[in-house]
């Protein structure tokens, strides 16, 4: 199902300052160039799956000749985003004609096996990373414009002529971010797996940390809120680039809309622009990723700044509750997020999202000194709390219900435990439950697996959070990841909420939490060498 | 079948001197730029023929969009060599996604109908206009590199978002030529078809006319030698741009190879160099094209320059002579132009073309007053016309006959005409008993036409000539050519040497000669105004 908003009467009120303070906090990206490691082929298994079945060394390449049809598939090592080029010549008789190649980028082996015209879903193609390209003059040394988020690269020759062959001297990625990835030291958790998730979080996190943190470098390439504030956590225990982070709060903040609403996401391509789109639960989250921030850095003038910005979206919120004091169902209609995940009832949760951010309104009113605010979150919350109680509690089931089918979720629960609707001893019990009944509306993206962790940690489960961590993330690992992915359902491995799993993005920064959960919550308790 | 040479021990003896002349006389190109003339819709006719089926203004495209597979076929109103630009913008929501577009450029409508996929021809389908381009960031000014031969560009977008359409605000060709069409007044023959096979030649020749003459500026896109002697004939009465037709000869010349032949075409980019392809045929020609140039300029040090050049490609040729004192049948192998056309038989023709040489070699060495050469080549012609008589004449069929099959063609006629073997009587005689009988292997290029009325205009037969052109020429205007094309066999009008008429050349110079025709041979003689 089509998840996009369009807003007719789409009204953005710009903050000059706060845009001009993001403009100020634009990063100089750095750069490094890296040459591909091997010479690879991919081939389908009998299970479906997309694996290099056979390798040479990346030296090999100059010695070869591609004639039509010809093809090979270069494998960078790890996870690129950047841009690449190539130096091309020709054997045999002198060119007589253009040089027409296609070429594929994939994040995942998958991507070079799948089949561009094979893709029929609703996010637009023009994601799928291919080019078709026509070099007229021999030698000649092709820099691509556009930038790639990929390992692999597939050069398929779709013509050269009958009197010469293709020749490619040398081929080359320019890898950007915002971070140097040597820049974080690794943790030694004593479990190679918990070290390697470590290690793929950060190395996910920079990827996606360019001109703003991208939601994902090869599919959106954008600044999601929901997104932002888990990485910008994960940021804060590793790259710790603040700049990066405050000049995302004050994009968000500087292009408010109808009712001072911020934007699900903005643009800052050809000059900053919000989406016209509203999702609830990322609007309230906004004040804790503000919170996040001070914590971070205790800067008291973004603070001042900002704060107006995060009680707004609370209160809206808060003005558009039902007659039972709870959030109205938003159907099949996108204006929340949780997960995607096909038939979830998001009612439940988005009461959790709004409880959960009047606590963290309440703390930025705290430093502030702002009581009335804090009082009147006080009051709304309790209110809240028992509305969500009242209405989503079945006390037959013990579970939390979502919407009119009385839906039974993960997400619900987990939102619910979150939100503190319940004490710690209750919270427990409840998430022990969710587990041993594992609710058929399973979770999709590592955005709520990393809320379910965060859940287990707030209800006492360090241990299973770790495991459950290593089941999630760790079966990503041995699924091939080089970087962790935007989407995946251990129970259905191609899920996707766009019609085809060759536009999901395998470098996703909501993916990246490991190292936040680890570094914040174990790194000490554990006495892990960092 | 494909017509490819490659020559294993390939040994260019450049002359720097001739290089450097050559590239003291590249054109500055001019150039102007044109809109789209007219929106239009091109269909499919029940006898297989594409034809424009719609017309807009072009104006209506500043107001279109376009989403999701839509379509809009532009037209520039008339024959471009050029580069293309796009102003694009978007409506709707903000662009959250790349656009994607596919661009098809034809010469002629059949070129947009056709499609890519299905051509499986043996020449490179790199030839085949088109581009698939992604952008990035809207409003963008997209300006396509490569340079295109068309009339008709198709823009496809391929996929957009669910949330924006893409505007086209402004599209823009920046025509090139090293000459400009005003500067040609036209002729007035009295006769609108005559008057409009003049103006679509000097078109033609003007689409031809860049860094080089190339034979179409959609595909080859250089130097042939053949071609050039007939473009520059067409120059001397029209443009007499004389620079590029010395440039042209100079690069022949500078880049001898094995025995001192000249090569059959010659590329320019990256720096000169000739092709690995020898025809016999067009190497013999290279006198006379400078035989033309020298009447045309009196420019007695390139003639000096370059005489030896053009003697020591006849005596190549004398010295392969076989037994006979004929040249060797050629066969299948790509050795010898003459023309396109499936199974003809070029032994003969090739005699016939050696004899035209040398007349012209005689002609060069009297100017330069080279006794020897001229006495040499005296002899050596009258010695190859009896043999040719004696080889090739068929005295019951009182026609001429080439190779072991002893095949009767429209070209060993013309060409043994050509060379004068015959005196004017019985050459008038055999021209009509050709047209009579209309040998089986006709002719399917207009480079062999125009041999053919040159033929005619020999004979005497110069009304005959101007009808004939009408009925070649006239029939290809009539069939909608703006410039015209490099084959046309009104017996199957869509024959293509290649495989495909996809990769034909709908521009091609060797097909702008009825210029020459009528302004040399006619225009004085019957009085038209030029």
């Amino acid at each position: 199902m089509a998840a996009v908003s369009i807003m007719d009467e789409f009204e953005v009120h710009k903050n000059e300052k706060f845009l001009e303070i993001a403009e100020s906090l634009r990063p100089k990206l750095r750069s490094r160039f890296q040459p591909p490691q091997k010479i690879v082929e991919i081939a389908r298994t009998k299970f479906g799956e997309c694996k290099v079945v056979k390798e040479r060394a990346a030296a090999v390449l100059q010695d070869m000749t591609f004639r039509k049809g010809d093809k090979v598939c270069l494998d960078f090592g790890d996870h690129m985003v950047g841009y690449v080029s190539l130096e091309l010549a020709s054997k045999g008789s002198h060119q007589d004609a253009p040089v027409f190649l296609h070429l594929k980028f994939g994040e995942i082996p998958q991507e070079i096996e799948d089949k561009s015209e094979d893709y029929h879903g609703w996010i637009s193609r023009s994601w799928i990373q291919e080019e078709y390209v026509h070099i007229d003059v021999l030698p000649a040394k092709l820099e691509l414009p556009r930038r790639y988020a990929f390992r692999y690269m597939e050069i398929e020759v779709i013509d050269v002529s009958l009197k010469f062959s293709l020749q490619i001297k040398n081929a080359a990625c320019k890898a950007v971010s915002a971070v140097n990835f040597h820049d974080v030291d690794p943790i030694n958790t004593g479990d190679v797996m918990l070290n390697e998730m470590d290690r793929i979080s950060v190395r996910t996190l920079q990827e996606c940390m360019q001109d703003v943190f991208e939601d994902g470098p090869k599919r959106d390439q954008r600044l999601w809120l929901g997104d932002l504030r888990l990485q910008a956590r994960a940021n804060y225990v590793s790259f710790k680039n603040y700049d990066l982070a405050k000049r995302c709060l004050y994009l968000f903040a500087g292009m408010p809309f109808n009712e001072g609403k911020i934007s699900a996401c903005v643009f800052t391509e050809p000059e900053p622009a919000p989406d016209d789109t509203y999702l609830m639960d990322y609007a309230l989250l906004f004040g804790a990723a503000l919170y996040d921030y001070y914590e971070a850095t205790k800067d008291m003038d973004t603070l001042v700044d900002l704060y107006p910005t995060a009680i707004r979206q609370i209160e809206i919120v808060i003005d558009n509750l039902n007659a039972d004091h709870v959030v109205e169902d938003p159907g099949d209609a996108f204006v929340c997020f949780i997960d995607w995940g096909e038939g979830l009832n998001k009612q439940c949760s988005a009461q959790g999202v709004l409880i959960y951010s009047m606590r963290y309104g309440m703390r930025l009113a705290k430093v502030l000194g702002d009581e009335k605010t804090c009082q009147w979150l006080e009051k709304e919350s309790e209110l809240c709390k028992k509305a969500a109680v009242d209405t989503f509690w079945d006390k037959d089931q013990q579970l939390f219900i979502s919407g009119e089918e009385k839906q039974i979720s993960w997400a619900s629960q987990i939102w619910m435990i979150l939100a503190r609707v319940f004490d710690v001893d209750m919270s427990h019990e409840l998430i022990m439950r969710t587990m041993s009944i594992n609710p058929r509306i399973r979770m999709v993206t590592p955005y709520m697996y990393h809320h379910f962790i965060d859940a287990l940690i707030r209800c006492g489960e360090e241990e299973r959070a770790l495991d459950e961590m290593k089941r999630y993330w760790g079966e990503m690992i041995r699924d091939g990841a080089d970087t962790f992915w935007e989407l995946y359902n251990p129970y259905n491995k191609n899920e996707s909420p766009y019609g085809s799993s060759i536009v999901n993005s395998y470098c996703h920064a909501w993916s990246c939490t490991p190292t936040y959960l680890l570094r914040k919550f174990f790194a000490e308790k554990k006495g892990w060498m960092i």
